[in-house]
């Protein structure tokens, strides 16, 4: 392509949306006006017809095969991020006067608690709040109720840098998980969760469209009450066509699918994310100028977040490093410092730049 | 742009999602990779960056100046299309016991009502249901409750080809109307709406962002007890950006709304529709081979539909007329025959091009 030379790209370590494979954004670009064989855009071309029909489908079966998906699952595209999530998983899952469980290990589990609670009673199985969520809680912290009707965790944590290594042990109670920010960065046990879901935005695609993949009988529990939109039936029961999805977030969804099959798969991005993440880590490891907020067991490979010695010289990497087309490097406020979003799409040339950045910036500050 | 002329397009008569202007789908293209000065694609930037707050700002100033909207309202981009509004407006609005009126003039007001009677009592102000909804209300037919907290109503009829020509003079009662198919499809007295909303797929952009003009005082009435996400408080007090926002089809709306002001603003677009959509209604006239759908005073400007002697014949209309690049011509099944959309990016060309190959098609069958 004649773009590719020409145009001017940097660094995209932001948290989400985040950046996507050169190659997908570029096939995307090349049919944007005409879509080969159909002579309309994908922005245009009806959700009924049979071009959009063809793209639902292969991006099901793509991420299907992606993810070693049983065929008692269904694979949905919705609106509204996680946060409509947060709102829809009780009203579907927690029945008149239930509970649920919730382990909380960061903001956006607390947002998910929020809503919860507006349905149900919910009950919190953990917390490292009081840590400030530097950590994971370990498996012996973890108290269910006995009672709820699901459990709830959050996979990563964007904010804090943090993410389970292994999926939470909750025995015979279904798992519900909010996968948004490491969905697809690794090997996904998928049988052993009721419901997975994750706002596009960062591993998947675009903003506009959100990945639920929900267990047959969990998406029967849906009560005929709830408005219909927010019933997981009635996407289920329409292979998510109940009314016009956001077309083109799933077609850049279905290229991305297509684009982690070509790399591989689940196993060969998630020992790429390990390495990338590892680079980073003994960058943090190497010095004390550098200071993981993670505790090291806990640390995510999708978000690496730490300190320096003062808030001045955090302004001045930001600066320095945006200036050297590292671009998003500025921490979410409730932790500070720096955070290094590296998802599945972030280049190892990227990774490269930032170690080397480290350590030219230690070097001259330090 | 070299793909001018090197790409196949055909006529898009799609009732939604639907054509978009060609000089908005190229500039999307250009862009794609890298926004100009960015150096990231639109799908990629964060939604909290500088160029994407400039993307909103934008977009939000220029659908203001478009429809003269008055200061006292917000201008929202939500996600979940009409279908989410249709419970998000009762959710909002209709205070515990109490009710609201609706106006029934088709398939899409009868799913609102569905909804909203999940939330509170609906009284029927006026349907013509039992007349297949070929035509829209007399001002005389409409019995508001009195009790309502407000009255809705569906301004253009896909389904059917019926569209109000006047806004529905409801006295004092809050006017809330899904415009999802002719938005800013002509003159808009915004001032006359409590709330106006709209899927962006058919008249605004690519299917995936709702538009949603809401009066400051009416979106102050959410109760703090719905979720979150669905509370019209929520989203108006974050300007849009209370979780991450269907960020590309947000640049796209903006896009479209600079190439409607270019194109002379609503009063220039009304009288183009006019013209397109009388062309069409003359073919119906002249000959008793076409029938129209719609009563005469209710004709939409934006669906065009109409029968022929037989159903055989309809089959051969759609399949000859899409074998000359005319597509997406099959009527819904409620109506059967032919639908013919031709929203504001529908071009006269495209519309010369159907009224000859009517003219052809009724010589050679008729």
């Amino acid at each position: 392509m004649t773009t590719k030379t020409s145009v001017h790209r940097i660094f995209n370590f932001s948290a989400g949306p985040a950046i996507l494979p050169l190659s997908v954004v570029e096939e995307a670009q090349r049919d944007l006006v005409s879509l080969p064989g159909v002579g309309l855009s994908v922005l245009e071309i009806s959700h009924r017809s049979k071009p959009f029909e063809r793209i639902l489908q292969e991006a099901t079966a793509d991420i299907r095969a992606l993810a070693g998906i049983p065929d008692d699952y269904h694979v949905l595209f919705l609106q509204g991020g996680a946060s409509l999530q947060f709102a829809m998983v009780p009203m579907n899952l927690i029945p008149p006067g239930g509970e649920a469980d919730y382990i909380v290990t960061g903001t956006w589990s607390q947002k998910a608690v929020k809503e919860a609670a507006r349905v149900g009673t919910v009950h919190v199985a953990a917390s490292t709040q009081s840590e400030n969520f530097t950590r994971i809680p370990r498996p012996d912290e973890i108290r269910l109720s006995g009672r709820g009707a699901y459990v709830h965790a959050t996979s990563n944590n964007t904010i804090y840098g943090t993410e389970w290594r292994e999926i939470p042990n909750v025995g015979d109670r279904p798992l519900v998980v909010d996968a948004s920010s490491n969905i697809f960065s690794g090997p996904l046990d998928v049988a052993r969760h009721a419901l997975i879901y994750a706002g596009a935005q960062k591993n998947l695609g675009p903003a506009g469209v959100t990945l639920v993949i929900i267990r047959d009988d969990i998406a029967r529990r849906s009560p005929s009450s709830i408005p219909t939109m927010l019933s997981y039936a009635t996407h289920a029961d329409n292979n998510s066509l109940y009314n016009t999805p956001p077309a083109f977030a799933i077609y850049v969804v279905g290229l991305v699918a297509k684009w982690l099959r070509r790399e591989g798969g689940l196993e060969a991005i998630g020992r790429r994310n390990e390495r990338k993440a590892s680079q980073l880590y003994a960058e943090i490891d190497r010095t004390d100028f550098y200071r993981g907020h993670a505790q090291p067991e806990s640390r995510s490979l999708m978000n690496v977040t730490f300190r320096l010695p003062s808030e001045a010289l955090e302004k001045t990497f930001v600066a320095d490093a945006t200036a050297e087309g590292l671009d998003g490097l500025k921490g979410h406020r409730s932790v500070g410092g720096i955070r290094a979003s590296i998802y599945n799409a972030f280049p190892e040339e990227g990774v490269d730049a930032l170690a080397a950045f480290m350590r030219e910036f230690e070097r001259s500050h330090g």
